[in-house]
């Protein structure tokens, strides 16, 4: 039954295989066999042979076909939310009157503390509902709330149950998000405790890959240096919060632990260019948290394409910084405020997301991958991003089974 | 049976009656008679005389109830789409390579004269749907892309006809949106064709209001002053697309025409606001043309608010600058990059949207206003200009009806 084979017929595929002009099929087909894609091509090229091994037949309806969609740097399980923080900064509040009424990144913490695993739970599968009917169908959601042992553990417990709403979770433990209130002034102390849960954290089978935040109000290189040891020492790779409002040299130290992303990236030098190309890392652009801050320092987007570095988009959800639960939304901010076209875009949250997962096995739609893929009621791919704040997903199918 | 009493209880209502604190009601209930709203409080409140008169009790289950949401600025019936030309420029194509491919305002006008009605209403109720499931029941549509006196009422033919999605439509005659190709050189013969178009239009019964696009790269105030002049004659109100790219005087013009509203404003002066606000002219707002253009030059909201100028907030939604289907996502926008408060945003969608449109009916949760009512998912109203991407409507009630 799991590996029955089933073909789709009557689709426009954009593939994203290849490099160029979307990896375009005009009239496709997909040969799907179990959760993986067997075949993909014009449906006239379809030999006799491999039309004979299908069970069952699907009509695309002359839908655009895409990869599913991934969401490669999420901060989706946290308790409560800042709406209220947003307003009082409107209405000209300062940051101490914020501070008093329980806002910042503290307010988060104590609220993700305070939090039962069920009320996570809830809050965060609310959210991720969102990604999902737009096409998500891989999602990395990080730790970084909790801040403790139990707490970073009972993010990422949440975060892999969100799994059973029919999406796969990579997980990401950040616990050097920021200095927690219980270790004011001991930031070294912080960092070795973070380390030393890593482990103990590894063995419950929470931990995909290891990320740090690593800013002038975040943690020093040299601290940043002692997690990714932690890592390389558990055996998981490392990613990177590098160069958001300055540059660390973040990147640098994240391509010589071989990185699988550095994300954000507005300060990023040519020196920090030239090593993660070195180091084959992808570059995370988050536009919402770049619009929802106001910055205006872009990203070297033109010297990462000079350089080869691939890529990848990103709703950064979060409640402090980027409150946006639509991956399409980024499309088009990553097009009208950063100048990617909009199939660097696509490929940003397809096939470069998937690489900054660490995942082979998806983002295209070619033979040997997951049978992950979106229907979209548009004539051409390059609608996904100039249109923003519509959706149109028809449908979605996922391991090679339609999403209900 | 249209004017049963209906009770709605349950409710958590931002009534934006009053001008502060959301005219909040926090176990509020609402008191309905046809398709209008009879009393609206605490639920405490209610006296048992009204109590008697209901026919039929509703909950409102806990819900965050505002106002419906007007959009009251959007060209939202036209032919084609323009993703590909958003894609050319993203690559790097000149202007002329652009002309070429068939892009710009012109290639709009010539896919709206070419479509017939039922495709052009195809089309346009294919958008107005995004908007309606975020929970707008009032929507203003212009002319513009026909530019010929057959066209423009075949434009603003479907518009009408777009009422029969469960929304009421205002028709705006834009015929001064640009000067089309077989005008070329002629700029004041087409602004007179556009003045004797207006009674024959009027006369089919398509036009609430007059606009025109006072621009640089648009009309002249002299030619504004000839379409407003014809829209008095006509007795019709008129708005105008004013101060968008450099200061014309527009607005000045238009107080003096009394205007529903001038749109845009990045650029309007000193005298502009005070002429807006002694004649009483709603200032619209539209942050997603802002957005799109990457535009720098912020509208003068601190000396709107000062001079006590109603601000609107509209998605301008076209195909050129602003292929936008979210008007909660210009909440959002409009407090992001023009520094609205959430309430002012959430205003500037309701009540002030009303009064740009010339309607006194509706926008407020009030005795006496149209009972058309959003229920959403979220703990307070401020959430709506906070995510951005995210659509927590529960339901819409209008005309005191459940939208199914
Ligand atoms: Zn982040
Ligand atoms: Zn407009």
């Amino acid at each position: 039954m799991t590996m029955k084979t089933q073909l789709w017929t009557g689709g426009r595929l954009a593939t994203l295989a290849g490099d160029t002009a979307w990896g375009w099929v005009e009239q496709g087909a997909v040969l799907t066999q179990g959760e993986h894609i067997l075949w993909v091509g014009a449906t006239a090229d379809l030999t006799p042979e491999l039309r004979a091994t299908v069970a069952q037949t699907h009509d695309l309806g002359g839908a655009v076909v895409t990869p599913g969609l991934i969401d490669c740097h999420t901060h989706l399980v946290y308790g409560g939310q800042r709406a209220r923080e947003f307003e009082l900064r409107l209405q000209g509040a300062s940051y101490e009157e914020i501070a008093k009424a329980g806002g910042g990144i503290r307010s988060s913490v104590a609220a993700t503390r305070q939090a039962t695993e069920h009320q996570l739970y809830a809050q965060a599968a609310h959210r991720l509902l969102n990604l999902l009917k737009e096409g998500v169908t891989t999602v990395e959601v990080k730790s970084g709330y909790g801040l403790s042992q139990a707490s970073e553990a009972k993010m990422l417990r949440v975060a892999r149950r969100l799994a059973g709403l029919g999406v796969d979770v990579r997980t990401t433990y950040l616990g050097a998000h920021a200095l927690p209130p219980e270790f004011d002034g001991r930031a070294d102390e912080y960092v070795q405790a973070v380390c030393d849960w890593l482990p103990l954290l590894q063995r419950e089978g929470l931990v995909d890959a290891v990320d740090a935040f690593c800013e002038g109000i975040g943690f020093t290189p040299a601290q940043t240096r002692k997690i990714f040891e932690a890592a390389r020492a558990a055996g998981l790779p490392v990613k990177l919060h590098a160069e958001q409002l300055s540059d660390q040299g973040g990147s640098q130290l994240a391509a010589e632990f071989k990185a699988l992303s550095c994300d954000h990236l507005e300060y990023l030098s040519a020196e920090g260019v030239a090593a993660m190309a070195a180091a084959g890392t992808v570059a995370v652009l988050l536009p919402g948290a770049y619009y929802f801050l106001r910055e205006t320092k872009l990203p070297p987007v033109q010297a990462l394409r000079e350089a080869g570095v691939p890529i990848a988009i990103s709703t950064d959800h979060n409640p402090g910084t980027s409150p946006t639960l639509s991956l399409l939304l980024m499309l088009n901010m990553a097009c009208t405020l950063f100048r990617l076209t909009p199939e660097e875009a696509l490929r940003g949250v397809t096939v470069n997301a998937a690489r900054a997962l660490g995942l082979a096995d998806r983002g295209q739609l070619a033979p040997g991958q997951r049978a992950d893929f979106c229907l979209w009621d548009v004539e051409h791919p390059n609608e996904l991003a100039y249109y923003f704040g519509r959706n149109p997903l028809r449908q979605v199918v996922r391991g090679a089974k339609l999403r209900g």
